[in-house]
């Protein structure tokens, strides 16, 4: 009966719509299992943008952040932390999921191959599920 | 709210200690979304291995599928269906989510590369992440 209580979730979330339904899973997971919700980032540096630009992803980030934790807090969840990160997607999933002792990984899946950015984020959820040492949820 | 309510969930099962994890995630996400659990076991034609030894493994396979189905009614689940196959693991779970319009499908992992068999079901989730059109939970 216990199985599912967990006591950290992660979501990681980026700026497109498929975030949406990823996150809506974990708030109910989170919900349900009474733990405490993640929320993450991740800046993706692909190659070196300069300030400006690199100024902006970051604000961009932090916009996506706070809109999805009032949404977690309008949901009713109370226990609900953002964490921003610069990287490779999957290594700063993995680091933050080490470093916060997460239970369950929770991430959505985009298209295959639509786009390099598709690509990518499939390649996200591919490494996920090879390297993580806790439960991973692929929301599709 | 109704974001996690899922009508079929399939759960992969094979021989070894390291489905129980996973098969006790999918009993409470069957019980707390009300969903129909599928128990699908896959027996795996590795090569050619002759009538006597195919007749064992599929006996090893009913008896694996028995099992399992008698957990899940022992912990209240009404819906439970229990299906055999033979072939690729990855292959026979994305049929039998196609085929019974499956909404989550839950498999267990094993540690990486300590035996050839270990290899091939991380092989399988990590084939289940890329390709399954619906969400896929990894239990470690």
């Amino acid at each position: 009966v216990n199985g599912k209580k967990s006591k950290q979730i992660l979501i990681a979330v980026d700026t497109s719509e498929y975030s949406n339904k990823a996150f809506k899973y974990a708030c109910n997971l989170a919900r349900d299992s009474e733990s405490e919700l993640q929320i993450l980032h991740v800046i993706e540096n692909f190659v070196d943008v300069g300030y400006s630009i690199s100024k902006e992803l970051e604000n961009t980030g932090r916009r996506t952040l706070h809109k999805y934790d009032a949404r977690a807090r309008s949901v009713g969840l109370l226990s609900v932390n953002t964490i921003l990160a610069k990287g490779n997607p999957a290594e700063e999933i993995l680091k933050v999921a080490d470093k916060k002792n997460i239970n369950i990984i929770v991430v959505g899946s985009r298209g295959h191959y639509a786009s390099l950015s598709d690509y990518l984020l499939g390649s996200t959820s591919y490494k996920l599920a090879h390297y993580s040492k806790c439960t991973v949820v692929i929301v599709k």
